[in-house]
This record gives structure tokens, sequence and C-alpha cells, in this order.
């Protein structure tokens, strides 16, 4: 699209990829074939047969076991990082401090004394870019939607209700990651919590409330966990957010927010139509549903991916920040503390 | 709703009702019970049982077997004909002579001469009401579409794509009325022929074309019929009509018309939702359809009643005419024509 | 539409009506003209001016300006009362023991303590009907509703999210109403409370938390009330509501209630379409939307009077209970008093 | 997506580009970055400034004015014609004899005997890939229509409405270019024309009726063209076809395809939304609309080019055949003509 405003002279980004699951495969695809202005040279895995696939189907000539030595590169100028919550925080320093620009996962981190001090050593290098993927403020239909509330379409925004709803899994694989995923507000609500941010304007949370019930996974009892949470967060100046999680919905994926305003409301993502397709039979009418987040944010991936690469180059400025992972974190531990207390916490 | 501007004092009209089969049950509990305007004096009827369920349900005091009795009431003063259709110009005619005010189901006649006598007679009593039954023209959102399009929000309307489109009945009870019912754009699309006049500004119809298939009824084959018809309509000064026609929908009801102008285009009825409920399960998401013609056209059989019973009264002033429902017949006739010519007729 | 089921012979019931202001003129029309079985005999107002068009538009025969003479009449059978909330259970009481069947407006009071005094007065009186409008239930969408629920569609419903939110009224007339309403949640989510225990099976609710904003009637501060709201309800065995309320709406009125349970969801009132008119112009494809909750329920309005009177005639049992109008005030008290207090409240 | 699949050591095909175009730049772009089994490597057209862009912003090594030299070598595997409509038979026959693989936009041709005469060059070349550019049979939602229509989700299909509309073009950019477009519905419907047939089966067209008006466009009347064309065409067997081309839409490009079966009805397209986004304000309930075909089918151009590369590296069997982009033309002729005499023509 952009092409005919690239200078073709500047090199190519030169990144490597720690972490090669299901994400980390698709952001290693956009990173080998996705984009004219990055390579990608290098692999790190703990799993052998994740580097194979990395060598044999992209061509990647660099494949480490070691995290360490995958950062001692000099020919590498940026790392993507879809490795466990758990060493986030640690591998951003560490590829800060070795002189990479960096994407990391979200979450940051599942405490708010990570995330700050990743903000304290991305602070010391101020021209590499340290991004978390909060991949759909990547996606064209939110990206729209904050164009136009900035456009003051909405009048004063002031109220956002936001879910994040994954299609039941009978198997109940999210159970037994249960216990390492922070909850299901720190893993699922997350996101909207960093959009209620945005399109708010950033206002300073205060409390929130939580609760939320089990409706058909009782293994996530011991983890203290739910499979459906409710939220409220109360920000400063009136604003409030309302959020809805679930790892239940019966008919797939459904992603959704609200912004509501003084002269307008937007909606996006409602109904989460899979296709253009309508059927009209003796059930009625109908319309399949996502499968799953992946479905639904395809071209946010890309997008984001695409915009780590330009900021990399210095071509672009990066509205998400890293202090914007920060807060939603606190955000996130706030709404996990009420739902464990029972009562309003401070954020 | 408008009951604060009518005055009290004005005596309710009295109507008798000929003809009380399906729709003729449904117009005369429009009349018994849900205007306060008028009282249903009469009824009449070759059927015993539903005479007596006129005298017994709706408290009807005078029944009669014969229309000429029926007629011959000096205390009646407006008729309803729910007769048959080969019955509707000869009982108009009666009915206009004999100083009644007249409401008939369409279609007025399966000829033009029939429509023209009708209109002969009428115009020798001005000061009678003589309307046809286009009941969509009553329905509330035909109506402010015809206002939108008057107030020029479609600039210049130009086209319409207009369907009357019934589920399938599996018993093909219409295969059976088929001999008599005019076929199928006669019987289903004269609606559509009326409805797009109207919205068109009532151009003149110069030529028509039709096709048509049979999917589900073979037994139509015999009385030159198909089960599901199409056909265009060309009017002086460049507008254009299509219609589409079906007895074979699997879902439902199913009676939509857009009208497509220089500025804009308006849909009326697409969708055709059954009520407010929208579900979501392991099948996507979908909604139920109308059943039928009625289902869809409650309201505007109400309100078809009550402007009848306000034109009789001397209340409001009908924008439909004989004259309307005349051309209706002569386009209905030369579609029906050229589905059978394989070419196109002069209207 | 039943009517060939009824028996004619039965006598007409006699209702007199307490209250004609707005929704009292729209009841009283309903059952002068609505409803074949009932008739309006009588009617109560301090307002002349209201008597008057009682007895000019309806023919209603006995008007008082006070209330013990309206009751005291031998030929009433029933008595509807639209009066100020405040009289709601004090009249209810007196009608009860006058031997009437009686229909009030909702709430039926603002205290706990009134409600189950009615209660009590009903108790002794168990053949008169004691009914509370809670219109929403009589809608045809929310009835269906109701009926998939019973019939398994959803499996376990576990959580309702329902809203009444109105298009903002620049003038501000409920600032003015708002000492008295009882605040946003007990004038406008109370049917919401209703509601979601009626499709959750009427579990008890345990806690309440509520917050809210002021977003453009500052006025409102004074009565320590919000222009929106948001509230959490947690009932006993795990399910949960989340009610939103807002006076602010820009284009029009949106009630909706969503059910989710563990085998699907049911969305009622979605896209609040005020017909069945879809536009497409520069702006867009747009469709209106409902300007209020009269429009939304005007044949829920006829129905509920349609079911009082049937209820009357015995001919047919309610299933809302004067102990459901209790349980929703409440619910709706105990939001009130998290509003108020930041914390969340026992029920 | 499928690159686990596919084995690396394969080379890469080798693709030249013929019309740099706006649609000839996006092919470009496409193969030069958006597949991992082909490199583009030389380009031609008689516009230098065109082959300075691929030069500079693809990196294409081998530019060419002329069409011989662009054919005459031996480094070459493919060619993707995008080239005007007159020159498409004769270059695609010419890549055919110079052993190339062909991509050629649609129409093949303006006649049916040139499309012939290709097809006889393509059956000596039986290995060589000869394709046409039908994009709308790679969108994924045509594809998916096709499916479930193969799977029996419609029963037996036998009407197909189809549309091609755009919005607007206020400076009639395409009234220059009538002349030489073969009229709208060579332009536009011969999308729908194939869609029609690969959907309902392929069955043999018999005759064709056309009408059409001029709206907004007087300047078309010179070229017996219109900016607004209805066609029906019958097929063998029953099966019917209704298209609907329009310049003139207000809002958008709205494609859109309806398939009606005996068991269920499939819709594609209907609504044309840009993006997930509603906004609910003053003027009602709306969202944006798609604002052309290439926004529409963004993703099926991608497709189309994948499947041709898969296509000449043996990977993959095409569906869409010479035979049907040679029965799209005999239709589209066939309703030009009918468009001009007013007289149904036999295909």
């Amino acid at each position: 699209m952009s092409s005919s405003s690239s200078t073709p002279a500047k090199p190519r980004l030169r990144v490597g990829i720690a972490g090669l699951g299901r994400l980390g495969k698709r952001h290693a695809e956009a990173l080998a074939f996705g984009n004219r202005h990055c390579q990608l040279v290098s692999a790190c895995s703990p799993v052998p047969s994740e580097l194979d696939w990395a060598r044999e189907q992209l061509g990647v000539g660099r494949c480490h076991a070691s995290f360490d030595t995958f950062l001692d590169d000099p020919e590498l100028d940026a790392v993507v990082l879809v490795t466990p919550t758990s060493l986030h925080a640690d591998q951003t320093m560490a590829a800060l401090r070795a002189g990479k620009h960096v994407f990391v996962e979200k979450p940051l981190a599942l405490n708010v004394e990570d995330c700050e001090r990743v903000q304290a050593v991305a602070a010391e290098h101020p021209n590499q870019v340290a991004m978390v993927g909060f991949v759909r403020r990547f996606d064209p239909s939110y990206r729209r939607a904050a164009q136009r509330i900035e456009a003051g379409e909405l009048g004063r925004p002031f109220l956002v209700r936001s879910q994040t709803c994954d299609q039941n899994d009978p198997e109940g694989f999210f159970v037994r990651f249960a216990p390492t995923s922070g909850g299901i507000f720190m893993d699922c609500s997350v996101h909207d919590i960093d959009l209620a941010r945005w399109l708010l304007g950033r206002p300073k949370a205060l409390r929130a409330f939580a609760t939320g019930t089990i409706a058909l996974h009782p293994g996530l009892a011991e983890c203290q966990d739910v499979d459906n949470g409710l939220a409220i967060v109360e920000f400063e100046g009136g604003a409030r957010a309302v959020f809805y999680a679930s790892r239940t919905l019966p008919h797939g994926h459904e992603t959704t927010t609200e912004v509501i305003g003084t002269a307008g409301t937007l909606q996006v993502g409602f109904g989460a139509h899979a296709d253009r397709l309508e059927l009209r039979s003796a059930a009625g009418v109908s319309h399949a549903v996502l499968p799953d987040f992946h479905a639904r944010f395809e071209a946010a991936f890309q997008q984001e991916m695409a915009e780590f690469v330009a900021a990399c180059r210095g071509e672009r400025q990066l509205s998400l920040t890293l202090a914007d992972a920060t807060e939603a974190t606190r955000i996130g531990l706030a709404i996990t503390r009420s739902l464990r207390s029972g009562m309003p916490e401070a954020v």
C-alpha cells in the first residue's frame, strides 16, 4: 500500500524471534514473508523441532537454543519476544541492554514492580524501541474508532464497555494454564483495559470492583479463578469502564467494545461475523461467528509487526508506550484482587 | 393515539362485512373491537358457521346469506368486501349503487375492463368512498418510506426492486387455488406493482417482461403458472421496476422493497425479523423470520380499516384511488402475458 | 386474536382508572377501546381537565376528584392506579380492602416495608388480583425469550446484562423529578432487575455494587443521583447481573437485555429499530431508533391491560406476583445504597 | 498460513507483469512482496514512469517498453497481463506460444471468437496455466458460499440475484471509458455472470433480456450505454439469474449476490460494511460502506495471485477455466445486444 512513499535504499531491519509457539510462529511468518522492510535472520527456542521449522520453512539462518547467544549477535537489530509471561520483563531488559529494539507480547509482567523496572531500563535506552503487543490497537476498526473519537464524533467519551469472550473449549486447556496466566482478567481483559484507557484519553484509574462465576469449568476454583468475570473500573474525572471476560461462549469468539459519549456511541466488533455470508433456511436467518482471537485480529497482527518494524527504522512514532502497559497491569491486578476480596480495591 | 383530537359527538359508522374467510374474520374483528369510530352491524356469508361466528363472537345483529338483502339495509353506511376475486367488481358496483361506501379486497378485478366499469360507477357516486385493499400502503414502514421519498431524501427515485415471497407450503394449497388466482404475479406481485407506482410518483408503465421457474410445485404447469417469477417493468421517463415473487422460501415470509434514487436508497422490510430477539448458539447468530403476510402486516390491516372508516366519516382524504387499482391490474396482466409469451408485452 | 375462544356471555369487567397523566391516559384508552372484555366506567383525578378529557373523549360516566368516592362504587370491579409512586402502596391496600382487583404501576413502593404491607393485605384477599406494572414482561420479544429459555435453548442461564437507556432530554425534566423518583436505579433499572430475576429463574439476590457518573446534568448531584449508572448484582448459586441505566443517549431509547447461558445467548432489543426501514446515502447505511419507552413497549402496554382484565375475569393466572415487585424494590434499594456508599451492599 | 506444508526446496516462480496501471501496480506488489513462492523479475509498460516505479519501489531488474522483448526472456516462467482489454486475447496467445503461464485480467475479450481462439491455443499448451481474473471467485465469502452450496445447504439452487454497484463518480471517468469498455454489462456484470454460472453449477444459458436507464450521466447515450442496467438470463433446466449494475450509488460500492435454492438462500456481501464499527448519534444508527471494488476484494486479489502462482508450480488445480471466461463473454454480449434491441436475445 504505502510502498510508493518508502525509499528502498534503506537496509532492511534484521529481526530475531524468541518463542515459536502458536503466536510466535505467526509473528515469525509475518516477519519472514509479510514485510518488505525487514528480514527474519535468527530464532531462539528451547524446542528443537521449532527451530527446525524456522530453518526449513522460513529459511532462518541462525537458530539458538540459548537466549544469551541469541542476543549476542551483532548482526541483529531487533528482537520479538513471544516467550512465557514470566520471562517477559527480564528478557526485555536484557535485550534493551544488548542494544536491540524489543517487541514483547502482552502482558509485560504480572506485577507492577517488574513493569516499572523495564520502564526504567527503557528510559536509559531512549533510541531503542520497546513495544508491548496490545494487538487490538492495530486492528483497522479499533484504529478508526480512535480516530473518530479524536475527531469529536462522540462528544466527550465517558463510558467504555468492553469484552473478550472466547468460545468454550470443552477440553478446558486454559484450566491447566490457569495457575500461571494471572487469572481471567490478566489474561483476557488486559486488552480491554488498555483499550478503555486509550479510548477514554488515558484517565487515571482510581478503584476497581470485580465479581465472577464458574459456569462450566470447576477446576478453576483451585486457583481462585472464574470462567466468567465482570469488573467495573472508576476513573478520575467520572469516566467508568465495565469489562466482561468469558471462556464459555457456545458460538465463537466475540470481542467487542462500546464507547459511550455525550454526543454518540461507537460499537466495535458487534456481531462477530466470520465472513460476509448470511444463510436463510428453515432455522431462520443466521451467520457464522469468528472462531477465535487469531481469526478476529489477523490483519491487526500483520499491522502490529509492520509498525514495530517501521518504528525501529525511525519511520513512525508509536502511540503505545511502556507506561500504558504498566497501567494496564496495575488495573488488571486491582481487578484481580477485588475478585478475590469481594471488595472494591484501590488501583 | 389521535383520540384527543376527534370529536365524540359524531355518530359511529355502521359497517357490514361480506366474506368471513381468514382475512374476512380479521377485518371483522378490527371493525368490531379495534376502532371506536365504527360499529360492525351486519355480516354476509353463504357459510352458516361463519355467520354463527359473527353473531356469537362479535355480537353482530344482522346476518345475511344473500348479498342482496345484505345491501338492502338502510341502517348500513359502508360495506367491506372480502369475497372471491371474481365477485369484487360486480359487488363493488352494486354496493355503490345502493349508496354504501365500499372497501374491497385486492385485486379489484382480473381484467382491466371490469376495473374501468367500477371506476365509471364510482365516478357517478363521488360522495361515496371506494377503496381497494392495497394494505402495504398502510404499513408504518412503507408509509415512512413514502414520506421520506417525498421529502427528497433519495433525490429522484428511478428504480424499485420489490418482492413478495411466501414460505413454502408443502401441502401446496395455492396450487389448487392457481386456476382462479390469476397467477403468481396477479396474486402476489400486484402489491409490489402498486408500491412501485406509488413510490416512483405514478409514472406511466410502457412494457413488461417476465420469466419464471417451477422449483417445487410441478402442478402449476397446468395453469401456465410458476412458483418463482421475475418481472421487469419499463416506465415512461426511464424509471424501472424489478419484481420477484416466490411461493417456496424455506424460512418464512420475506416481503421487501428497495427504492433507488439519485441521492439515496431506501430498503423496506429486509431481514423480516419476527421479533426483537437474536440467538447465539453453536449454530451461529440467528433470528426468526415472520411466518406469513398476516404477521408482517398486522398493524397495516388495522390501519387500513381505520383509514377506511375515517374516509367514510369525511375525516381523511385517501391517496389510494381506484385508478391506482386499475393500473396495478393492467401492469400485472401485461407481466402475466409476458410470462406466457416469453416476449416483452406492451402495458 | 384469541376472540374465537372466549365466551361472550360473561359480563365485561367494570374498571376505573386513577391518575390520568401521560401513562394514565394511555391505559385509559386501552381499557376504553382496546379490549372487548372490559369497560372503563369511572375515573379519578385531582385535575379537572383530566376528568373532562375522560368524559368527553372516552365517554367515562363517573368522574371523581376524591379517591375515596372513586373506591366507594359498588359497580366497580377493578381499579388501575397510575398515581404518584408515593401513593401506590396505600391506594393499593385501600382498593383491595374495598374488594377491588388492583393494577398498580411500578414501583410498588420506594421501601421494602411498604411492599410487604401490601403483600400482607393482598394475602387477606386471595380472590382479588393484585398486579404491579412490570410492562416489559408483556412485550412479545421478552415473552418469547422467557419461553425459549424455559425450553432449554440457553442451557443454564447464569448472566443477565440489561439496560434502560433514554434519549437525552436537553430540558432535563427528570432532574426536577429526581428528588421523588428514588434515583436512576429505582426509576429505570427496576424493570431490568425484575427481568433478570424472571429470566434467571428467581435466584435469591445477595449483594449489589453500583457506581455512576454525571455526564450532562449536574443538577442531579444535589439528590446524590447520576445520569449514567452501572450496577452488578450477585445471586445465590453463582448467577450475576449487570445493569446500565442512562438518561443521556443522543440517538433515542435503547432498552436491551442479554441472557447468557451455558449453551447459548439471547439478545432482546438490540438495534432499537424504529421501523423496518434502512437508508443508504452519502452518510452510509443507517436506521432510525425508537424515540422512547412508550414507542418501544406500545404492544406490551396493550397486552398488560389485556392480561390484567383476563386475570380479574379468572381466565388467566399471572406469573408476575407482588413478591416479585417486593424483590425488585429490595434489590433496587441495595443498588441505590451502594451508589451512595461506594461499597457493596447486602440485599 | 499454509507455509508449514510447502517444501522450500522448490525454486520460486519467476513472474513478469505487463501493464502497471492501478490494478497492475496492485498485482505487482502482491507478486513482489506478498508471496514467498514467486519473484517478480520483469515488467513491461509503454509508460516510462511506470517502469521507473517498478524498478525503484519493487526492485524489478528487467524493464521493457516492448511486449515482444518482455516475452522473449528465457528466465521468465509466467506473465501477468493487466493491459487494455483490446490486447488481452492476442497477448495471451503470444505468451502461451512463448511457453509462459498466463494470468490475464477479465474480460478475456469483447467477442466470443477471440475467446475461442485463445481457448484453441491454450489447448495446444496443456502444461501451461491460462487463467482469467474473475477475482470474486477468490474472495473468502464467495468461496465459502460455493462450498456450502456444494455441501447441499441450499438444496437445489435455481435463482441467482447478483449486482455490481459502484459509488457515483461525479467526474464520470467511466463515461470517457465507455466507448471501449464494452458497456456496463461487459464491464461490471461479467463478474456476476461468472458467479451465477459457478454457483448454479454451470447450466447452459439460453436467452437474455436487458433494460436500463441513465440516471446521472447523459454522456453515456452516445455509446448506447446506461448507468443503471438490469438483466435477466434464462438457463436450461429452469434456473434463472437477475443482474443489476449501477454506476451511481451515493454511498459506496455494494457488490452482492444472493443464491436461492429449494432449501435455503445464501446472501453474500449485503450491508457492504467498511469495517466492524457502528455509530449511534442523533442521526440514528449507521455504518460506513466500502468505497470501491478494490477495498471489497483486497484479500481476493492476494488470493488470486497466490493461486495463480500455486497452479503454475503444479501445486493446485484451478476450477476456473478459459471456457468459463468464454461463456461469461457470450452471455454478457447477449445481454448487451438485448439492451440495444429491447428484445430477448438468444445466448
